[in-house]
């Protein structure tokens, strides 16, 4: 099923989130990433969101949410040229036997070393999703305890002429 | 009010979002922000909100939520040493002639500038909510466009001994 990225401002107000989440997922959608944050303007929230599904089922949905006086915008980002970024919190097993390989790996992707333990490292890494789809594959044969991830965020590129 | 910041790890199942994101609400919580992403395992998500409210009410909450078999594990990471981190894009004004002043900005908040235009620039900046507050705040003047957040993933700090 074809992935579809989905930006929508909308009013923050208590109750809208949940709305918006629940007409996607009575029209069968899952939502493999949500993300939710202020805006410049505190009345606005902008959601971004990734949902794998049909296209014509997703119009409808679009169709519905701009319905909703609390929706004030919606693009579908998944046709046009754009930035895309994920977020994520990684702890990992990092006896000092393995920290060097771990930090080369964190060298190549850029990425950070936000914490550090006794036996234990958090790496924050940013970036598309295939390339911290790569890190992490990685990252796996060490050891990954836990993780926090942001889901995707996106704007379009800007006009170059 | 004071603001918490949840960590809930979720089936990934239709409909568990919608289902969390409305408990919060119906007890009039307002979600500040909200961040879900997939994690090692693809049966499970993690949410992470933001929420203020009362401290009594949230514990009510997330009694409920405990009850969901849906849910798996919840955190209230407000009371723990913690890594906090938040992500944004933001889409500039940048006419040739205010790009150099942008730049010194992007380069003391080591940010990045991940698009350029004609007239505009997108800026990607990770760090603390107050990292991001202080580097939008100085951004304002130049004109700020458009900005998407992912809004806050945290994940508790690591054992040192």
């Amino acid at each position: 099923m074809k992935k579809h990225i989905v930006s929508a401002l909308v009013a923050n107000e208590s109750g809208v989130l949940a709305h918006v989440a629940g007409l996607f997922s009575a029209r069968g959608f899952n939502i493999d990433s949500l993300a939710v944050g202020e805006t410049e303007d505190p009345q606005f929230s902008r959601m971004t969101l990734v949902v794998a599904g049909d296209e014509a089922i997703l119009e409808q949905v679009r169709k519905q949410l701009g319905k909703l006086i609390s929706v004030v915008k919606l693009q579908d980002l998944s046709h046009t040229p754009r930035v895309e970024r994920d977020l994520v919190l990684v702890r990992m097993s990092a006896p000092p036997e393995k920290r060097g390989h771990i930090l080369d790996l964190v060298q190549i992707f850029r990425a950070k070393v936000v914490d550090v333990g006794k036996s234990e490292m958090i790496i924050e890494a940013v970036g598309s999703e295939e390339r911290i789809q790569a890190l992490l594959d990685l990252l796996r044969p060490y050891g990954i305890m836990e993780m926090a991830r942001t889901g995707r965020i996106a704007l379009a590129r800007s006009a170059r002429a």
